[in-house]
């Protein structure tokens, strides 16, 4: 079926094998080498992704993404007490599989919904770590969407509908699965045998990359072991060196027990993290529409869903820290995007409609927000500074104390056509008398300074 | 179980058979009769209200709540293959009940919802055309939410959380069902049998007034037959002169094939009815959130879905003519009111907060509309006029030309401290300075009007 | 659908009417005049019938067809925790009509096998106290095998089958139904009211008639109510002098809480009833191969089966003090007799095959058991004498101790060529040389004695 | 979980490494070696014995237990079209194993119904060709009993009770699996991959070996590949120098592509093999009393079964050619072996209480069988012959020309008292009077002859 990941095996081992000769066009299976590669310019230009997250979790639809581990691993009463009051006796997780049905899964319809949304990129869990895969590996027997449940290559479906609205493809990847035996053994040993590393994670990470050639691999599930059990490393090395996608693809950071925020690509850190200053590396803050859960909920509940303002405050204060902004949505069993999301996706794209200028292919300021409010960000573009506030001021004058103005000062506001009236501040900074729009869109505005520093 | 209804029946028989003596008292089982009797005080001042539309048809949650009619009564291919695609072969209407569970069913969170929403009555599908009852019928055995499915009283459940919420509660029931063999058989006679209506019909309409109490009974499914198949009229009679809500209970007009639009109670007309002018007769505009649907349907699009700008506008255009609204959820086979409908609802909610003066306990005023915009409707109370617009005017001033202004006369915007200014308009009316608010409510706005004719 | 029951029922009040001019030649209603009636001669002959039970109890197959009554009547532990360990939560036991699927259903296959069984009737359940109809009763709506599960005619298939093969037909028919809401209110009024009797029990037995022409009415489910309940006798005047088997139609006794063993056709008395003397009105024995239940069970064990011995045992002392044999089999949710059924009803045939000359068409003889075995029964038809022996003795001598033998007597033995060898017994009867024969059947070999008194 | 097959692997390897110098106490890894190992005695003794076909095939039951062959390999029109007609649509082979529940298995009443039937050993299909794992296999995820359908270690429950009954227990063990990847990927390779061999089969013997201790291993499925694919003998070689049951364990011939009847321990060759003359190596013959399959199918007719005297005819025959005999059950899903089955064990286990004598323990005669019959075999115990016929003979003389009778020969039946008669036959050999015993079984009788050459 797939010798494929074998051969890129051997074709690592030989690489590995030419030794220092190579090494000065090469990046070596090590942090110094790997750390060194240079972030590819597509994705901090992108700003804005989608990711969706999608498997056999999508089936109960309940509490969250890590239902098989609160169920089965923590035995919550909870998980436990749902399940028994809803399916037959004796009910495994996997007796979830065949229900995952993806019958309404239309990836044209979604790929369009991202792009109306806005997304520059979009990440799809091709496994999750319930270790179901989204395609057919062949080292997943029974446990992959082609076998079973949607009987269809989910990964290389979304692949294709993606690049056909030339969106960015990114494939979230869990190095652990919290039930494989192979890696439950390893676990036991203290991670001295590799047996799930070299039969399970390395050979589907081959096969992903040869098979849908993505721009993005957003690794995660590292948590548990340090690089010398994952081989990381060496991975990258291929991925850099050798991989239909070298000089494209960009990683995340979730390497190895001690890889996040260290190690890899662009940072992730945490999931939802927030920094308080400018990082010094390039970033992406990933959120989820849904508070409470990245893949879907059945019950969800509009209060326990971010609302249109809280998701442009956050991608505001994400692109002005010089971060991406991944907001998450969890399709049902069926493959359908349910209507709340696609309203949040489509305020989204229609703010950014307007206000994208301000946002897309920009680069933190001098400055990020205004001390007197916390409601006022900056990011910019060459010499053009855009401040971006989150709160019409009552009096419709709004004061920026950090740019300092000049005689060729112009203030335009997007989305309205015409210049504003602007005064020095007092004290320091500008005084900026809005415009009275009464239908405007109520969950940021962004203004356009030029000519100030 | 229940003997009650025949108890009822021998009731109405004896009443009916007192003959002309108490006639002058009590009403007749004739529409003459009945359609003179005063609609009680409550049902105008109300306005607004919610429909739920539950039932088996939650299940399949697929085309619309006349799901099982399109598959088997009309054969429509895409019913037939969409069961042929997702359901076991042999599978029958009758096997989707076990499947409505309502496990996620809170009846008291959807009161508080409702409530929320500004709605002063709710109106429950206790029995759809399907004939699956919501309550324990004892004349649908193993066809109701008691025997199967839920295995709990709706009807009664929701009756209760309504009292606690003091919002009217409405039972719509339908009175033909599509597969009945009862009312096969009478259709097949031409209506000359009355089997279904002994055994089936009146039964439960008499059970359902004596159980639960009803506000309101929201008849449906009269199209096919006469008023001498269906013997509304003694039904109607026996509400009015002898039940526990004789003096509150308000029904609408569907209750026989030519009864719509011209006997019983309020008057729905079609579903989703738009009066041209002021109707003489009281009457209730229905409509449904999702456009395409009654019931849940589970693969909705957002596209589908009415906007909050398309609620307010018919809820306005519609109480200007003196109608009221009643808008449609269909909650999931679980019982879940989903989001996007949650978001619907609430954002209703927030308009009444700052507009329902101008809506609940109204009047129409001598005026609906202004000829000019067709976005301007007026409602009135005592000598209070309102004049919701729906659009606001570029340049931030409104003409009114119905109104008559005289020196008295003082506008105010709800939602808004202080008055507003106006003048004369050159034509006739008034030109009315609107205030520069930004962060307000975008679909519609009420002015308040003192001192006008 | 279907008027028919209710013309019938027109009819009958027609009948009723013509009052006692046409007495003398009509049976009344009453069961002076019922009882009477003289059985049609084929029941007699037939002595051997099968009996088949079958219904929505054959899905869970477990303990009894009274699963339903067990499990949510008398909430028996045994059977709730079946249900709670073997099936979802809330599953009610309508769940299981959709598994009932007859899916491997052969009507002519059954007919062939109960031919080869000897079996001259076949008695099928209609309906049996769970209520569910194994045909598309009008007034069982989505309770029954048309609506769901089987989606067939099975009691209409069945009857075609038999048919051809020249099998006569009974239809098992339970008056009572535990869960019926009707019947419960009924049964609540301490049976005043004859709703159910009305609605469902008089209708379904016209139909029944009507539709299907059975040779037997098996009725069943009497004993809560007396016959002014049921008005068994009514439906008995119809089928004796309107209905279109009233030469040929045979019925049983369980009419009314009083009739069983004393009213209607033959008489069944109790399940399984053995009488200790010959009794003086025709009787119907019915035995089950599975000892513990008329429906299947899928976890029966060897040792709870009826053994061929046990059979043949059965059906001879059965035929000897002059009652028919019906013997039972239940078959699977799929339509399947399994294997051991099949292997004892074809050992019970291959026994007829050579002994049914001693037990069809018989007569009870002056005598119908030896006193001093208890293991020799006689049968006579005509002159002759049979005597069918259940043990062979030691010595192959077999005394015969009630015959009084004349010069004339002559002993041949069924399935062996040739005259055997007798004499005097010094007591009184004779002695019997039986031959030496190993391979015979060993479950009971029949003699024939011609000349002796 | 499990690291003890590699730890297996390693001590082979170790073993294998030290080389001739211990050779000549060990087996070494080929079949000229290994074919040497004297069989354990206890296998020949032990004659009768058991198979058992139980896994996820037991859930469509039907066809036979290659029913995912069929089905998904060889698209057979049946299956399909059995599959379409019962199942959802998208139903893979996988959706059957939460349908395996093992609700009603009983290892000791098994144990006890087998001892019952004479069995002295039973052989368990532990993994057929479909790689379901009747025992928490490791290298099995989600396709194992433990992790699905029953939940339980069906391999260990069953040996347990089968050791508490002094039973011998074997394990069936498939090599190939139809649709493994790994397997599938090797093959596509001509086998020059062994990743399905060391990463599946190997880790799943030694497992078997070290977890359950068995007496035998009856290997299957190794048609597809040659020796040195399987690496068989590096596995045999490690059971019969190092593994815990080397002393005592039994194995057949089941190990390459060109082993079947040519190495291996004893010999099955072809699936209900019968030799014409007597076999030179110890052999088995294995036999279904299900003549269409194997694995259980629910609509079993009773003539595709083996009735008694089939089943006694094949015991007798095989046992007077040396081989033992192998008798198998197909338990249903929920583990109920059905009447049919235990009636026929029970029966075969009624005839070896009064025959075992001329089965268990004995050895081929100089003659298997009469020339002039062909219905009479024969057996030996030391000086003692057994004449087994499996015919009466009409005039109750029996005549063997076989045996050469002396003044002291004396013949005696099996379950009979006393000793017959006999005379020297005109040509050669005994005519033997036998007694008048109709009550006998009827299958097959055996005489002891003492004296005889």
């Amino acid at each position: 079926m797939s010798t494929v990941p074998m051969a890129a095996l051997a074709l690592l081992c030989a690489a590995a094998a030419l030794g220092p000769a190579g090494a000065a066009l090469r990046y070596r299976p090590d942090w110094a080498s790997l750390d060194a590669r240079p972030l590819p310019a597509w994705f901090d230009r992108a700003k804005v992704g989608v990711f969706v997250h999608w498997g056999v979790f999508s089936v109960p639809a309940w509490g969250s993404e890590w239902f098989w581990w609160h169920w089965r691993g923590e035995h919550r009463a909870d998980y436990e007490s749902f399940v028994r009051s809803r399916f037959p006796p004796g009910t495994a997780y996997t007796d979830f599989a065949p229900l995952f049905t993806a019958h309404d899964f239309q990836p044209r319809a979604w790929a369009r919904l991202f792009q109306r949304a806005g997304a520059r990129y979009v990440v799809l869990t091709t496994k999750h770590h319930e270790g179901f895969t989204n395609w057919g590996s062949s080292v997943s027997w029974n446990w992959n969407s082609v076998d079973t449940g949607p009987h269809r290559d989910l990964v290389g479906e979304l692949g294709q509908a993606l690049r056909e609205s030339n969106i960015r493809y990114g494939l979230y990847h869990s190095l652990l699965e919290w039930f494989h035996p192979l890696y439950l053994a390893d676990k036991e040993s203290g991670f001295k045998t590799q047996n799930f590393v070299l039969k399970k994670t390395m050979p589907e990470l081959y096969d992903l990359v040869l098979k849908y050639k993505p721009d993005l691999i957003w690794s995660d599930g590292d948590w548990d072991a340090p690089e010398s059990y994952w081989n990381s490393t060496s991975f990258l090395a291929w991925l850099y060196n050798d991989s239909p996608v070298k000089d494209t693809v960009v990683v995340n950071d979730r390497w190895c027990s001690n890889c996040s925020c260290h190690h890899g690509g662009y940072y992730n850190c945490a999931d939802k993290y927030k920094p308080g200053t400018l990082p010094a590396h390039k970033w992406e803050m990933c959120s989820s529409i849904d508070k409470l859960s990245w893949g879907y909920r059945s019950n969800m509940n509009i209060a326990e869903l971010m609302d249109e303002t809280s998701i442009i405050e956050e991608l505001v204060q994400t692109v002005s820290f010089g971060g991406n902004y991944l907001l998450n949505v969890g399709p049902t069993k069926e493959g359908v995007i349910v209507p709340i999301f696609q309203e949040r996706l489509l305020a989204l794209g229609r703010w950014l409609d307007t206000n994208g200028e301000a946002i897309y292919e920009t680069k933190p300021w001098r400055v990020q927000m205004e001390n007197s409010t916390s409601t006022v960000w900056y990011t910019s573009k060459g010499p053009v500074v855009y401040a971006i506030f989150l709160l019409w001021p009552r009096d419709n004058v709004l004061e920026l104390s950090s740019p300092a103005p000049s005689p060729d000062t112009q203030v335009t506001m997007l989305g309205f056509a015409g210049t504003l009236k602007w005064q020095k501040s007092p004290a320091e900074g500008l005084l900026i008398t809005l415009p009275c729009m009464p239908a405007s869109p109520q969950s940021g505005w962004a203004l356009k300074l030029e000519g100030v520093k």
